[in-house]
């Protein structure tokens, strides 16, 4: 193919992440270094700022402004949760055409691979000639193909950080504390709970994803079980649990355009384990619960250093991927290669197999109904980078003299 | 008077915080240096351990192993809510005496001082010459005398963040967010949220506290002129909101031995807020959620250097001024010196100065109903230390071609 010379257009969609800006800032930086490039552009609200011409200049931009910006979190270009009809896509390519637009990036979740390559297809079908790049970012972890997400690790660390000081909170006053951990369709966020565990008798004791039949028969007398014998209970639980058909234990009222119905933003699931427990075990029971919320993915100031290096890097790999020529479109992947050590390899994949669907957690990544396998934590431990130290007493005891 | 040679005992009670351990360690380490301290101990969870006689020689942690304590968050003794009655009080002093206990530490907030104030009251009736000290902590920073209370400074760091990162959050995907930030009787941890704004327009937009009444027909029509004016509104809410008769929004079910009804550990006062913005403006509006819960006291890896700093500091005079013999008694504060820069001295004021009552803002750090004056900021912004930078793009507009 011949160099395809014109403007990049970059968007951001979904929720946002803490290393989301890295990717953006990834593909301006070398999106100014490519002669393929004249202008680099952003979209304000991702297709919605497409549809409305709301178009910026981001080359505009100073490299201290851009370093700045990559470690902002949430989305520094503005972020939609929306599906363009078919009209919309149109309207989009009309967008696209006028601005001489030749490269879209579209940073976001399965539901952004979705509309790119919904833009994609339309852009073929109406011979624009357009490369069209989906960049991931997911603190779901939930993609498919890609070993893991950027935006993962980050929020993996900060869920980390929480279970060791609660678990040391717990310790400190102890009872029935239940957290509840973002994560609509798979478990990968709340499974990170486990890397809070630094002695055997730490919390979170009980682990519950989306993976598995959430059952509150079971639910209950597991935390008396656990209770009877650590005299505390921490638990971690996936926003996402449901029953046996799939049902959620809460109604949500609220569905977007992509038909993900609401669960962040409410203490309602977090709350009503809390009145199961008390309900089944005891009403005089010191039963507490924190719902994380959006705190996971846009706390100020906390991240993991290689999730940030990935998510810049992504950025970067997706614009050089574009403009070297050989694929017209695609998804940019992170490959973890074999051996001891964590290193990455980055590589490209079909819109398609990213597109919609997402990835649960693999069965070997699971102990049991309530608890992670050791694979999962070694398969974690590299993503969420140095967590703080926590240390105990050793409780050296004082002979009684009473 | 002549110096009294024996024992030291170190209880930690209340809610804990992220630099409580740094005071724990400031006591051990002084009182290791200083030879009227023959053993220093630690009392489990408390009072209650003191009852129990579960005691722990603190002597015989390595440096190292103090060192790390330090930075863990929440109360590496474990922590109680309990006032102790008049014949466990008796109960404690026995204990007292048959380990030769003459220096008692009670880390905690008014309600750890007015236990602290009632056992120096009977040691003084039953003639054990015994030493009496409350070395403070509270992340509400509603402690009586003292300028600020150590465990605010690393909360309000926390918050701060949080609100940074949630500001972005709602920027991206623009609605109204609103947030419940812990603080029973008084604001200070609440008004922090003041210290994340940057541009004119970042959020927390409107900041409701407990020196105020709360009315639910103002704060909608706050919301509703905020979202009018920003297209988003942020908001943030103390726990501890209550109509003009200073009735709770939402009833709570728990009050502990202190007479404190239980308010964090549940999201129904956000849900609550969340519901009624919706029956009031509309049912369409994008309404999200989140109670930030027992992270703000106890996340792990995160606090303020100055906070940190002061807590050991803290410990360390408490355990100077009771072995110095100018007191019997006391709680320790401290004093910010007046002129620019920042620069405190600690003091020591009585322990009923302490006990029982709270400290609510001052009426100069408040503006109107909703928000905090620039003097607010002035007085915390050296305690929360650094906070992370956080940057927007310039929005250099691409010329519309359609």
């Amino acid at each position: 193919m011949a160099q395809l010379v014109g403007n990049a257009l970059i968007g951001q969609s979904g929720g946002p992440t803490c290393v989301i800006n890295q990717s953006l800032v990834g593909i301006v930086e070398a999106a100014l270094a490519d002669s393929a490039i004249r202008n680099v552009y952003g979209a304000i609200h991702g297709i919605k700022g497409v549809l409305e011409e709301r178009l910026i200049d981001l080359g505009r931009e100073s490299k201290a402004a851009l370093e700045a910006i990559a470690v902002t979190p949430a989305a520094a270009l503005r972020s939609v949760r929306k599906k363009p009809t078919r009209e919309e896509c149109e309207r989009a390519i009309q967008v696209f055409k006028a601005h001489d637009i030749r490269y879209f990036f579209y940073i976001g979740g399965n539901d952004t691979a979705e509309t790119a390559h919904i833009l994609n297809e339309l852009a073929l079908a109406e011979g624009h000639d357009l490369r069209v790049f989906h960049v991931p970012k997911t603190i779901d972890n939930d993609l498919r193909v890609t070993d893991h997400c950027p935006g993962y690790g980050s929020a993996a660390h900060f869920v980390a950080c929480a279970f060791m000081g609660d678990n040391q909170d717990n310790r400190s006053l102890p009872g029935i504390k239940v957290d509840v951990v973002m994560g609509r369709n798979a478990g990968w966020l709340t499974a990170a709970s486990a890397l809070a565990r630094v002695h055997p008798d730490d919390g979170p004791h009980l682990i519950y994803v989306p993976e598995r039949v959430f059952s509150v028969d079971a639910f209950l007398s597991d935390v008396e079980r656990v209770n009877k014998q650590h005299g505390r209970c921490l638990v971690a639980v996936s926003e996402g649990i449901h029953g046996a058909a799939g049902e959620s234990l809460v109604e949500s009222k609220e569905v977007d355009s992509h038909g993900n119905a609401q669960l962040s933003g409410s203490g309602a699931l977090g709350d009503w384990l809390g009145e199961r427990i008390k309900q089944g075990l005891g009403a005089k029971l010191r039963v507490r619960v924190d719902t994380f919320g959006y705190l996971q993915r846009s706390f100020a100031g906390v991240w993991s250093e290689v999730d940030a290096t990935e998510a810049r890097e992504v950025g970067r790999v997706a614009l050089r991927t574009a403009t070297a020529g050989q694929r017209r479109n695609g998804s940019i992947v992170i490959l973890r290669e074999p051996g001891p050590g964590y290193r990455v390899r980055y590589d490209v994949t079909e819109l398609r197999n990213v597109a919609k669907e997402t990835r649960p957690m693999e069965e070997h990544f699971l102990r049991g109904d309530n608890d992670v396998a050791p694979k999962f934590l070694d398969y974690a431990r590299p993503l969420v980078g140095h967590l703080p130290v926590t240390a105990r007493l050793s409780d050296y005891p004082v002979a009684k003299k009473l």
